[in-house]
């Protein structure tokens, strides 16, 4: 099997090759086809979201995706939370010497398809090779811009007291996935990330109720840390009943099993809206149509008792602040 | 000295402080503040050009810059060469667990520094720590957005046959200082990288002269790679004279010590501009004004006689083919 040599990132006939028989290959498109150092992007319009991420996910094939739908995923999903349909991708490799490149190909097919999938062009690259030992086989960053579709924008500071918070999905499953995989650990149940592109069921939720006040994917920190900040950027309390909480029961099972908080377990494809009490049922009728939010729920609402607080009505009844994550549950997550 | 946890890049508490303390101290801006998903961007017009770069530079300091004043430069400097103002860019780091937060905060620092110096904002980021070993030392990723100037947007297709080749100073030294010290050479009279912004000169330079017809910044692969990739892409035969090439003195001993050719090695402040010969006198004009481009000069022609191919003509009269870079001459040299 044919492995990435040093040569692959030197600039030269080498890294042409590399770019032309596999990046544009599996991503060709208008944009990316220019081959420019920079893309030329005409036909959008500001104001712009802009959002950032670098995929360092092990291991880099997982149950439910990898690293390259993940760093797809991811990238899309934040441009999303901002109100806004993203639409263009820049994607930088850093790959290690000795790198399979049937692997390498694997994953930037894998790309390809979530991006035609989400509906965003893939429009600029970069690929650099580093000594082996210098970087662990593959990282991608991925970066998005895309259109905000309403105004003002949903933001993390936007909580009103009275507003009530929905999860769009069962929790947890991601950071479940790549743990007992890093660990060695399998279920009975398989269980899978539940990486994905939120980006249309977000624009169609946005089409029907612009009123929308927070948009955010509870990702890394899990949607306790996802709600403190919130919490913090509204100075407002998030409440929120853990009976309500979709968690599947697998993912329960094997938090319990390794002693972890589904509520701190990193997810890829959900995400938490807050929005005024009015629009319950036509959030809910509209998350309930796509099988990619088929499960949402109202799990709370937004109070003034304690600003900047989150606050966990517990199954038996008692009352405790969920802190954010302190602390580090799992590396190399995402 | 304090050194990086994993739990920096957990998403939790100690990311939230490391951001604070670090990231949003020394890169405070208004968009940036908000510490939301995405960037919120207001005034920015299409058409936008976009471009991405991953920078594993070893070492990470070196003379004339370290690899945060490059991660800026280079992204910024991409941008530019698509006729485009840059306004806004992310970054992503991704650094290895036992990081010294010191140095940590002189390479954000040294990137504040540089995108207040090129009139950028660094609007949102991403930060990952991965285990030790998993990464060496820091890996940034900038990607940029910027508004095109002109129309049509100088592109690697548009060079004519009759058009001057320019460069705008020496070639070479970034190349030559980064190997060097990793080789742990040193030379009598120090050289040192020419990393520099390049987006304010060539505002002025496109305002002034809206149709140039090539901007590109020979970086990976150097002049001869940069050239070639012009060739081919507009089909045309770039011609060019070694005699007119500026290289310093102490680049050219340094380059025949180590055995290696100037007109492969990376540059990280100098463009290639390629326009219509009757703007020959006034495009040196502007460019001698400033000292970015003081030693700029015309280093050949456009011809059509080898189309897809560079012809240099050696300092004792005879005439080569001068090829892409074949292999690598450098790893991690941005």
């Amino acid at each position: 099997m044919s492995k990435l040599l040093l040569d692959y990132g030197s600039g030269g006939k080498a890294s042409h090759r590399l770019i032309k028989d596999i990046f544009v290959k599996h991503l060709s498109n208008p944009y990316l086809d220019k081959l420019d150092d920079a893309a030329f992007l005409d036909n959008i319009k500001a104001p712009l979201a802009m959002s950032t991420d670098s995929y360092t996910v092990d291991p880099i094939i997982f149950p439910g995706g990898d690293i390259g739908s993940l760093a797809v995923h991811g990238t899309v999903n934040d441009v999303a939370m901002l109100g806004a349909k993203p639409r263009f991708l820049s994607c930088g490799f850093i790959l290690e010497e000795g790198l399979e490149i049937e692997l390498l190909e694997r994953i930037v097919s894998s790309m390809a398809q979530a991006a035609k999938h989400a509906e965003v062009f893939i429009v600029t690259g970069d690929t650099k090779v580093v000594p082996k030992g210098a970087v662990d086989k593959i990282f991608i960053n991925t970066t998005g811009i895309g259109e905000v579709l309403v105004n003002p924008a949903p933001a993390g500071n936007r909580a009103k007291v009275g507003d009530i918070i929905i999860v769009s999905g069962t929790i947890g499953d991601h950071g479940l996935t790549i743990l007992s995989k890093q660990k060695g650990i399998s279920f009975d149940t398989e269980i899978k990330s539940d990486s994905a592109a939120l980006n249309l069921i977000i624009e169609k939720l946005l089409k029907e109720i612009p009123e929308i006040h927070v948009l955010r994917d509870p990702t890394r920190g899990g949607l306790a840390t996802t709600l403190n900040e919130i919490a913090k950027q509204s100075n407002v309390e998030c409440f929120i009943e853990e009976d309500f909480i979709p968690i599947r029961e697998e993912v329960k099972g094997g938090c319990s099993f390794l002693g972890l908080d589904p509520l701190y377990l990193a997810n890829e494809g959900k995400f938490i809206v807050i929005l005024p009490e009015k629009y319950q049922d036509k959030v809910l009728d509209i998350l309930r149509e796509d099988p990619l939010t088929q499960e949402a729920r109202v799990i709370g609402l937004v109070k003034d008792e304690h600003p900047g607080k989150v606050v966990l009505k517990t199954g038996l009844g008692g009352q405790r602040l969920l802190d954010m994550l302190e602390g580090e549950q799992l590396p190399r997550i995402c």
